[in-house]
């Protein structure tokens, strides 16, 4: 057995103990009263990252939130890897429907219940403790690692950007890796190799100068829902296909390598909509569910309103009519480019006797898409699979995750999604927890990518 | 000069104080606080009726508001006319907005400021000053009158129906007159000569059983938003045309005379399009703004809503749309088919993945059409040509009175509109007015039309 082994398996009472102690911050970014909780919870990593043997142990401040930084750079010749994580929790409300506390961490039934336990303080404590187990077990780490801990993830990272573009040597790495994210199911290892994009924007629509009288003006004046409708309706084809002129133009086309990978994964159309209880599924024609949600773009219409919305009846001709899109990007689509593209459609399909505003809502996400061979994946893919005993499916998420765009953006490198907590902990809402089982799983899952990194590298 | 026009001089002083006095009552027939104010309203004008001559005067019980009826029936081989009004009124506020009390009528240069001063004391009470004046002047009036006040019109009189269909005999007449409605211009009659119906609708799309996240769920799955824009779109053409199967089935087109009817009265695009502020018109090609608004069945969203309506963004496919819509129709849609129709389109136009109901709300109101050349038409025009020294205008309203089609359903007499307030007198707003000037052409009006229909009956 090898010494980080031995010395996990005897300090497991110790690591479940220093994570009750972790939770137990109550280190909430989003309330004002809790600043100083944050920068608690940031003070016990880097005291945790001192005594395991890390270096350069500091805390670098954003302007609002700190974030803690350390490393250990004694590997020559060996790949730079930079672990990514944070140590602030979503809010706690409705507290009355908390089983226990949520920062009173319960152990029950091979579980951590408390606010973070999952999202994220258990995601970046299993890291620090594979590297304790490293340093304390074999006296080095079989690379060099950057530790980058942030304290604002969930209120979106505001002064992310600019603290890596002012950090830049400092985080500067062959590979990152995110200890914020998750695996497939509890005995199915999964690597994430694309999230989307983002572009949102609102669509104003004026007809008259002010809410006239059906019966009076009715027949004779354009209504700016009907304009409305009939701009929104000639965004997609009745299959859902896009119809923007121009958005397709810079999408990278799935191979058929990224579609075998797809279809590895389990799905069922029949469950798919029983969940949802839709008689039909829809979407581009061509693709598959996943397909369609993981690595294509999208274009819904996320809220509608204009005129009369109570009971019963208002014989009115409203004068405004809004409504609110987002589009899902993927790569390589730019999101000022696509939201461009869909004013310039707008405006060319607005009936007469409407005037139309369309205005960007944010400045947009850029997707993210990892190559799948990528050695990285290699790594961490040969890895799980002797952890888990099966493949990793290969797959992507349709949302957004922007940080991976930022390590992409300013350190030119690939982040692997190498988590281990699972979808139904309840990460943002009353009751979260970790899987103990997931915690020891994930020591080991890091201590063996760090060694496949150091005795394989990053050459592809 | 005729007896008549000798007491309606000599008494003007008389006329005045009588309308004020009347106008004290805070007849608000919406609140059940002013229930005894709207029934004292109606006793006051039961004395007056006593007064006058006016026989067989009684309340009538309509199990909320009263009806007050009175007739004279002497004309022996005469028609018999009956002159419809209400003594209810509009609520006040808001009262700040008002420049004296709305229940202490002000005379200021001409006008009567009072609430229901216009909408509907001044003009109910104007054929009972034009009977007194006959029956005090001559003593005798020309043709049999009934006098049908009700107290509920300003909350769409809801016993009405009822009332009529019990009360059918009491109330036969060869001809009714509103005394409810109003002119063109203070220089210009006109002759109401058409309503349009109603038929309100709520269109509600369900997509998926719960709002989604349009991240993981986006491009697979139906948005019930583009279902109901589909929807929607599907109903009227780009230019404004109906698409609804059959909608056009029943429509009474225009006849060559009432297109030119139509066409003298003055029209200004260009105005039309200032006041809008809008850069272009819209509507079903082939027709005018008067033919569109007065003569032509319209369908209009009043209102839409589903999804985020608040600032900024939330990715979210929601589980639920809704839209509202009325149509106001002309003579012989019949609601109830066309509710039907539009039921039957919107069910097949509905996309895949999406559930829809259609539901109707109340239960439609058809159109009201009286023939331009009835006898009562030309009687009332030939007066009015001699009362304004020009003919009147022969127009239709597009909205609703639906007055007019009960009398013709359970009376089967056609109802002209003969009434003598103006549209910028502020009927249901504060600082309600009646013109002093109209208040006496009314009242010469009624008495001329009387006589006329005295010395001419009804013969076509």
């Amino acid at each position: 057995m090898s010494a980080w082994q031995t010395y996990l398996d005897n300090n497991q009472d110790k690591f479940l103990n220093d994570f009750l102690e972790f939770l137990k911050f109550p280190s909430i970014s989003s309330l004002p009263e809790h600043m100083d909780d944050v920068r608690r919870a940031g003070q016990w990593v880097m005291d945790y990252l001192n005594n395991i043997g890390m270096e350069n142990v500091q805390m670098l401040e954003t302007g609002a939130h700190p974030i803690v930084y350390a490393d250990w750079m004694h590997a020559e010749g060996k790949p730079t890897v930079l672990i990514y994580g944070h140590f602030d929790t979503q809010p706690v409300d409705p507290l009355d429907q908390w089983d226990n506390p949520p920062f009173e961490p319960t152990v029950k039934d091979g579980r951590v219940y408390a606010r973070g336990a999952s999202d994220d303080k258990g995601g970046m404590f299993t890291p620090i403790v594979a590297a304790e187990a490293l340093l304390k077990g074999e006296g080095a780490l079989p690379v060099n690692v950057k530790f980058f801990f942030e304290g604002q993830e969930e209120i979106g990272s505001p002064q992310l950007p600019e603290f890596m573009e002012k950090h830049k040597d400092l985080l500067a790495c062959d590979l990152a890796l995110s200890a914020d994210g998750g695996q497939w199911g509890e005995d199915q290892p999964s690597l994430m190799l694309g999230f989307k994009g983002m572009c949102a924007l609102q669509i104003d629509v004026r007809g008259p100068n002010l809410d006239l009288h059906s019966g009076l003006y009715g027949g004779a004046v354009q209504n700016p829902i009907h304009a409305l409708v009939r701009i929104l309706d000639s965004l997609r084809s009745p299959e859902g296909k896009i119809l923007v002129g121009g958005f397709f133009d810079d999408v990278v086309d799935l191979t058929d390598a990224d579609k075998a990978g797809f279809a590895e994964v389990p799905y069922d159309d029949a469950s798919y909509k029983k969940d949802l209880d839709v008689d039909a599924l829809f979407g581009e024609p061509g693709y598959t569910t996943y397909e369609q949600t993981w690595a294509r773009p999208t274009l819904e219409v996320n809220g509608i309103y204009g005129g009369f919305q109570d009971e019963g009846v208002k014989t009115v001709i409203p004068s405004l009519a809004h409504a609110k899109i987002t589009c899902r990007l993927v790569a390589d689509q730019d999101p000022q480019k696509i939201f461009n593209a869909i004013k310039t459609h707008i405006e060319k399909n607005t009936p007469p006797g409407a005037k139309v505003t369309v205005t960007a809502l944010g400045d947009g996400v850029e997707a993210y898409l990892m190559p799948s061979d990528h050695p990285g994946n290699h790594a961490a893919s040969a890895v799980l699979t002797e952890l888990y005993g099966k493949k990793p499916y290969y797959v992507r998420v349709g949302g957004s995750l922007p940080v991976c765009t930022l390590f992409k953006k300013y350190l030119d490198v690939y982040m692997i999604n190498y988590a281990f907590c699972l979808m139904d902990e309840q990460a943002h809402a009353p009751n979260e927890f970790f899987r103990l089982s997931n915690f020891d799983r994930g020591h080991k899952a890091y201590c063996m990518l760090l060694h496949h990194l150091g005795e394989h590298g990053l050459a592809s």
